[in-house]
């Protein structure tokens, strides 16, 4: 990767303020999953667990900067939005939570990319999120389906 | 009721500090539904419109206070949880949001009460929530599925 973690997650912490609040902190980019993690303190509820619009929040934001982080890897500044998402939450989880955004399909990055370089059409990528626990129970998952724009749309 | 919006928000904000990082405003809480905003400052995203996560974490922590502060009103203290949603991003949007939260179901709150009241069994709650721009166009939406825990489980 020409784009560091650190230089990625700064990017996010600048552009969008409630990634900052969760705290959440990117500890490795591949091309096909990320890892994250984000402390239970500002994401606690009532019940002192897991606020599960957190939990949902820190799995957005993680699989689409699994796609977004791709395209700035190869120069592509293309807008990526999340158009739906299926959410289940498995488990009350007490401690911080280990995110893991993974591509549901195996992606040719390369075709990807020449396509999104000579095409407007935009191009659905689907993305499963996990939240574990410390004791690497899973407590949450989300199907979140993403949608890179063309360029210039 | 017998709790008030100011005191239904405030107990949101002492428990739940993404709450009060999302600067959610509750207006009207009634027995069906309820309507709630939100602005855009701390929910932007890089593309400068509403992130993700923010409208999906605003949906939830409406669908539950809908629940909740039924049960508070009559007195019961049970948990209440969500276990899953199907959330659908219809538009981007650039302005502040309107959140609405109602039953999917008539429930007759009465004879959930009571049934609360008399077994542990869990109940299982759906609520729509909806997200609206300023010019009243639906941006988001979310389908969740919510379930009250029985007493002293």
């Amino acid at each position: 990767m020409t784009i560091s973690v650190e230089a990625f997650q700064a990017f996010l912490y600048a552009e969008i303020p409630m990634v900052e609040y969760m705290q959440l902190k990117l500890c490795e980019i591949n091309t096909h999953s990320i890892q994250a993690l984000a402390p239970i303190g500002p994401n606690i509820n009532d019940k002192q667990t897991v606020f599960g619009g957190s939990s949902s929040a820190l799995m957005t934001i993680c699989g689409w900067s699994l796609i977004k982080s791709q395209l700035e890897h190869h120069g592509l500044h293309n807008d990526v939005v999340i158009h739906q998402a299926k959410t289940r939450w498995h488990k009350a989880q007490t401690d911080d939570l280990n995110i893991t955004a993974a591509l549901s399909d195996e992606h040719d990055w390369d075709k990807l990319i020449a396509q999104l370089k000579t095409s407007r059409r935009p191009v659905k990528i689907s993305v499963d999120c996990v939240v574990h626990n410390q004791h690497n129970e899973k407590c949450s998952s989300m199907q979140g389906g993403f949608v890179v724009l063309g360029q210039n749309t």
